[in-house]
């Protein structure tokens, strides 16, 4: 089969599709998928074809990269989009620029859109034996698939059934050009090595291995599939509603994730913390043994790298951002009608009416008393441990005070307002993400 | 750490089990395991240490090896049991080679006892890369476990964290002699390719290849258990009762399975069939797909290796053995106060009393027609509609007559006998196994 007709049979299911939008890199593979349909489309009638080029200024010899780009697509008469990305530097310079360029590629997909990109079959083997050496477990080794959803569109790789060398045949018959990108040397080195050291060795007593290696790769990532799906189930088991959703917290039942295998408690943690945290490597999760199986008074934390998890009152926590920094002082608030931003520390409103004059807002320090209408006085501390509000948020209840009378503390049922006299505290705990640049 | 050390280590779990035994096939590895406990046993309290040579019989040359077991065993004091087994020749000689090795150590594996193996970390290494470059998935990539129940006791595998040099400088040390085994010279040459022609290659770039890869096979090994958890899960929402649980079949509820996505289905599935039958590979169950969407009076069935799946009453059914041939003509009931023996068709049993003479066992051939008490005559063919009796079950349903009357059908609830006269047929359907050599 011609690379047009396995091209065309792969996007048969998207010929409606508003736009095929080819990610387009400059390098060997996309300028073959660009010219491909380029030229398929002088002879079907295919969706609007267009091209996306993201520009990384991570190197020097990228910036000529744009001009080729345009010069090769407006040979093809195909529109070009150049995209230029900040990428934020961190501990992975590869993944901060593939997190950058699939950024762009989701603001440029609309409903209905196509993105194709174009690894191939080499691609899929090549990534599962190099990822076998770092020692990967099923999600690291799965397979790329052939197709997902992309912001409101789709994400396709047509090409992932065709070999490379079928890729550089069809280049050179068409006499085309393409960049080779320097950058990532280390990456590029290993890829290198496996592809002209151990592949060919490989192949010579498995012919089929690249392709067989792929069909691995496609098994993994369907047993990724199943492994999520049983994460999902085990995790709708410990979601269960509590008395302090109002914090607004990522938050599971300990009871009900500690009855599971530990490899299980794995897997539903892993696909729990991934949208929020790295996760650390499988050798690493001494940290959550010692929070499950921490006994008494201990207060155990397990520090992740975008945040920590943390244990109070029966459940995990995931605390991160503002919910990780020791709120600043407040002091006076000067006009109660308007909400007060508490630095690090969400937002307060005042409900009601309350005589204004001089009311502050202070965290505690310990020593607290309260009076209470019916109660008398009582220590803060008793009153917070009968209210079983996780010891992590204990230090950043808001405290309304008069002079040194404390009025009320936010967020707490019974201890927030005065209804004789008309009013509460609302408390807008800090959301994940305040304060982060 | 010494091998010595490791060793203990690995073994400081087991050290109250009634006896240690090593399957001892000859080879480096197994010697240097011999060698290393009959030594550590003369310094360390050890449970009683024991060997078991299997001779397969399977090539000329094998003859001499419980000899030379004998005089490896004799030296070092350790007692050698040499089990004959017969290997079942089928599709895959090593296959049944392995299966007959281990029923052997099944056999001799009795409560509190340890069966101690010798592979490695390069055996599991390799094992990785080769079913990889078969294109297998996450349970044929699994590593060998260290630990796993085997009969009433335990095997173990204490070597799996030292390499194969370890243990080659170690039986060089010690001057050992061991067994090289010529068979399966096919496995022999892909693995000594990997061994010398892939792994140095891949070691110059990667020194810890192989212990990177070893941990990936136990992080396949690992989501393999989960994706059995979520089968038996699958599989519990399945096993709905029925009104043909008499018929001994294993069956499960179609629609249960039916919408779970596809790849669990097979997930599923295949763990239910595991113990029924060798599976296709995943490209090749297309059949279940037909089994599963036939519509209509399709009788749809899908033939797999040793066994058939039919679908019918809304299950899907496991049938193999004695349950796939037709069984042979019956004929005269001699003697019914005596339970009858159906061949291929299990076992007829009548019970009361009825007048002997001449009763006969036939099979429906259609046409048939019964007077009932109350209804007069009917076509056997609408009553065993209205009974809802699968359809691969009909034909072997047993039919009692007398002459050319049809008295009963057995199985049947109000056809399997007569309440006034009290009597009535009970009839066990073969067993899975019934015939079978």
């Amino acid at each position: 089969m011609s690379l047009h007709a396995k091209l065309l049979k792969q996007l048969a299911p998207w010929r409606n599709a508003n736009t095929w939008r080819i990610a387009f890199s400059g390098g060997l593979d996309s300028t073959v998928l660009l010219h491909l349909l380029a030229h398929l489309a002088k002879t079907d009638s295919l969706p609007t074809l267009s091209a996306i080029h993201v520009h990384h200024g991570l190197q020097a010899v990228a910036d000529a990269w744009p001009d080729h780009c345009q010069s090769v697509c407006d040979a093809l008469g195909v529109p070009l989009e150049v995209v230029r990305v900040q990428v934020q530097p961190g501990a992975s310079l590869e993944r901060a620029a593939r997190d950058a360029r699939y950024g762009a590629f989701i603001a440029a997909t609309h409903a209905n859109d196509v993105l194709l990109t174009a690894q191939h079959r080499d691609d899929q083997a090549e990534t599962l034996l190099f990822r076998l050496l770092r020692g990967a477990g099923v999600r690291g080794l799965s397979g790329m698939p052939g197709e997902r959803g992309l912001g409101q569109g789709h994400l396709l790789r047509p090409l992932l059934d065709v070999t490379r060398a079928e890729l550089e045949a069809y280049a050179a018959e068409h006499q085309l050009n393409w960049i080779e990108d320097p950058s990532n040397e280390d990456r590029q080195f290993s890829r290198n090595y496996l592809r002209h050291q151990v592949f060919p060795v490989l192949a010579e007593r498995w012919p089929q291995a690249q392709a067989t290696m792929a069909r691995s790769a496609a098994h993994l990532r369907e047993a990724q599939g199943l492994l999520d799906e049983l994460a999902v189930i085990d995790l709708a088991e410990a979601s269960s509603r509590n008395d302090f959703d109002w914090l607004g917290l990522p938050s599971l039942e300990l009871a009900s994730l500690a009855k599971l295998s530990a490899a299980r408690q794995r897997n539903a943690l892993s696909y729990w913390l991934k949208t929020q945290t790295r996760l650390p490597d499988s050798d690493h999760w001494s940290g959550w043994q010692d929070l499950r199986d921490a006994t008494g008074d201990a207060r155990p934390i397990w520090r992740l790298a975008d945040g920590e998890l943390h244990r109070a009152s029966g459940r995990i926590w995931w605390l991160s951002g503002a919910w990780l920094r020791t709120p600043p002082v407040v002091g006076r608030w000067a006009d109660p009608t308007l909400p007060l931003v508490l630095p690090d520390n969400g937002l307060l409103t005042l409900i009601g009416q309350i005589p204004a004059d001089p009311l502050q807002i202070r965290y505690r320090e310990g020593g607290e008393i309260m009076n209470l209408p019916e109660r008398g006085h009582r220590d803060l501390k008793r009153l917070l441990n009968e209210s079983g509000v996780p010891l992590f948020a204990r230090g950043r209840l808001p405290l309304l005070y008069r002079g040194e009378q404390l009025l009320a503390v936010a967020g707490l049922q019974g201890l927030n307002g005065c209804t004789r006299d008309g009013w509460n505290l609302l408390w807008q705990p800090p959301s994940e993400d305040q304060g982060l640049s």
